[in-house]
């Protein structure tokens, strides 16, 4: 198809939008491995999960040979209120490069929550509101997070309560406010109002908190009073479940103009954007049907597929949850205080553990100053200030279509646009100051996180 | 067409967005009054007109004859990127309402700069690049113009110099930092920079600054110097031309789908989103082809058209720009401190005056926690967190759709959604503490800035 027929931004139709979710775990020969009780290490049942989440969405986590899952109605119909997301033909940024490349992405950020959040937010909610609960609790870092589940939550009438990491809730004063526009309940983290906050605290009065620490509070907070349920916007299977309507949409309108990317880029943190971004495309691959590189981008100072250990570890800092296989850092590790955005957690999705360590997915890490230049870069050429994790997917995109140009192979890039950066300005202001700057882990700083991964037997790091 | 056949979203494909603007004041029986030079009170000439502002752009201020005007190809390509925005059907709103009226908005909110103001933003720039211009100068107030204008310019490689309205630049320093992101200078006023901007703080040491003067300082930037013109965001004739974007592609995805709206509203303050989204409408009842209830929505603390007088007056505090013939409460006029958002310009565009005061279009002014009340309400259900500005039309909306719902009417309501809401959060959270409130001017407030009104033959009040 000629260049003149593909349009700036691919939108589906509302009834080409797909209807139901794809589990890649499905398809996968070496299933992610299952999920341990942390006192015996034997693989978590059901019953024990639905002390902690709710009944529907267990059994989605437990869920590896089912490869579709139908979506809801009532959450079809709210993924239509801000879906479909554009794919985007980024026309503008290959004239600028001028690279024989073509250079697509699925722009996940045009909704209030600024990120492909939502996609969980709101069935995970729906699926409490399903079991009569009152209401959830959860995390948040950057914020997305939690902005997407209080508008799934204000939706569907289910309180929210959301544990925000101290720094975050400090810094990001308007993304505190979002929430509370959408009625939720905002506690910075470490807090008071949870045994494992108030332990922390006694043991680090000055902590700014983290990622780890909001877990387990946001659990306890669910698990110690009546009719709540705790829900995690990623690292989860059912997490990259709800996701993958990210992959789908984007290959129908692939589908649909004849295109074929080569190359799938996306940024990863805890693996939610990633895992949903590559599902299809994954699945393609492990069916021998088509061929794809995929690449995720970490930054270069939270490197758990880059430089982590592939073991059984704890998801959070109280050691409160089951324990998880995956390519981590240690659930001691903390990123330089130094480290812009989200895209911090120590661990990394089971499921694209698996994948990577099997060989079906490379990873690269990026520095934070290149990520902002790439950012300022997409957002001149553009016309959309990206947010800083969505920017590691950026720069490795613009790394790819430069090789093109030397090699003047026309390849076609595809990477996920997670979202905006409009709640990232202080970052951008370090950069556009000229104040901002890198921080690699040393080998003994990641040997102190590794340190703290727990030793039994058939978990030898 | 039944409910079902009508998609949340109307996206129009490419080859459907309109390669022409529309003029309304071609179809208008009484012009809007001529731009008068301060000095000779006689019409400004377009060779007077060009020391300001650009040459095309020029004419397209003074041509109120030729009802579509081609728009560049250069232009439609930047358009590509970030138009066609969606026509919503809210579907959500109407259920929650429990009214028999159809909803429908344009939103404008999805593209950085958070607003409809890109749409003359680009076209602006395009002409000030054509006429090789080495730049232009600006002012903003709640930011989305200066924002707009920094992306336009970075995208055309033109220099960008925004005088921010001091008390802004404060307390929007995200906003700042997304124009520095695109490479723009951002300079609070008034500052020590110009003329009028000295004698300004000289004469008011403390002032936290206000539109009037912001213009004042861009128009002397702009004037002193080789190579730049000044560009302005609303209320001139050019910029309800570009921005007739809106309402014409609002037209052509109603018109797809046999949608024909009874009542159309929009929020004014200098009235560029309101021009442009009722032009082609507006049309059709000049020329008596169809009938449409227009409502302007205004703040309570800043009613041009509800409150003020229909004269000619100065654009800006320090009076060098030209006189224009609208409803206004004189130069003088600044809204409380405590009023939130934009919408705070003291006059109102003077095609916009003229239908007005013709009787073609109706005005009502709102309160701001009113405003608040129905911005939370809408973010809650419609799921996209508005602008303070966008939230007048939305408070007019429900208000329309509840009547609706007493009379059992099934009206069609249509309303513009200008832009998102993310760098207003200080507003927001007065709002969510309960700390907001309201402030209308006296009839004494209002005589005071009414006295600043130059009088001259012809000009009685």
């Amino acid at each position: 198809m000629s260049k003149k027929e593909i349009p700036y931004k691919i939108y589906l139709k509302e009834d080409e939008m797909p209807k139901q979710w794809y589990n890649v775990r499905a398809d996968m020969k070496n299933k992610p491995a299952p999920l341990l009780n942390p006192g015996t290490h034997q693989p978590m049942k059901a019953e024990e999960l639905e002390a902690v989440f709710c009944k529907e969405l267990v059994k989605q986590e437990l869920n590896d040979t089912d490869a579709y899952i139908d979506i809801p109605d009532e959450i079809l119909k709210f993924y239509k209120m801000y879906r479909p997301s554009p794919l985007v033909r980024a026309y503008c940024l290959e004239e600028k490069l001028q690279t024989p490349a073509k250079i697509y992405y699925k722009f996940e950020g045009n909704n209030t929550s600024g990120s492909h959040k939502l996609n969980s937010a709101i069935a995970q909610a729906y699926y409490a509101k399903k079991q009569g609960l009152k209401g959830v609790t959860t995390e948040t870092g950057a914020g997305q997070w939690g902005t997407a589940l209080s508008m799934a939550c204000a939706y569907l009438d289910l309180n929210c309560e959301v544990y925000m990491v101290k720094v975050s809730y400090e810094q990001k004063p308007f993304r505190r406010e979002v929430m509370r526009t959408y009625g939720a309940t905002v506690t910075p983290s470490p807090s008071d109002k949870t045994n494992v906050g108030r332990k922390i605290l006694a043991e680090h009065p000055g902590t700014s908190g983290s990622l780890g620490c909001a877990i387990s509070e946001a659990v306890e907070a669910a698990t110690s009073k009546e009719g709540y349920r705790y829900v995690l916007g990623s690292v989860l299977n059912q997490v990259l479940l709800h996701q993958s309507v990210i992959g789908l949409e984007s290959k129908i309108a692939m589908e649909k103009f004849g295109i074929k990317p080569d190359v799938i880029i996306g940024c990863a943190g805890g693996g939610s954007n990633l895992g949903g971004l590559i599902a299809p495309f994954m699945g393609d691959k492990l069916r021998g049907e088509a061929d794809y590189k995929f690449i995720a981008v970490e930054p270069a100072s939270c490197p758990s597929l880059t430089r982590g250990k592939f073991a059984y570890d704890f998801c959070d800092t109280g050691m409160v949850c089951p324990l998880a296989k995956m390519y981590t850092l240690g659930s001691g590790f903390i990123p330089s205080a130094n480290h812009a955005g989200g895209l911090r957690y120590h661990g990394m999705s089971s499921t694209l553990s698996q994948l990577y360590h099997d060989g079906y997915m490379e990873a690269v890490s990026v520095e934070q100053t290149e990520v902002f230049k790439a950012a300022q870069q997409f957002a001149r050429i553009e016309g959309i200030l990206p947010a800083p994790e969505s920017s590691h997917a950026i720069k490795v995109a613009i790394d790819e279509a430069m090789k093109c140009k030397e090699t003047g192979e026309e390849k076609t890039i595809f990477f996920g646009l997670t979202g905006t950066g409009y709640f990232d300005m202080v970052a951008y202001q370090k950069f556009n100051d000229g104040e901002m700057n890198d921080y690699i882990p040393t080998d003994e700083d990641l040997k102190k996180g590794f340190d703290g991964i727990p030793k039994f037997e058939g978990n030898e790091i």
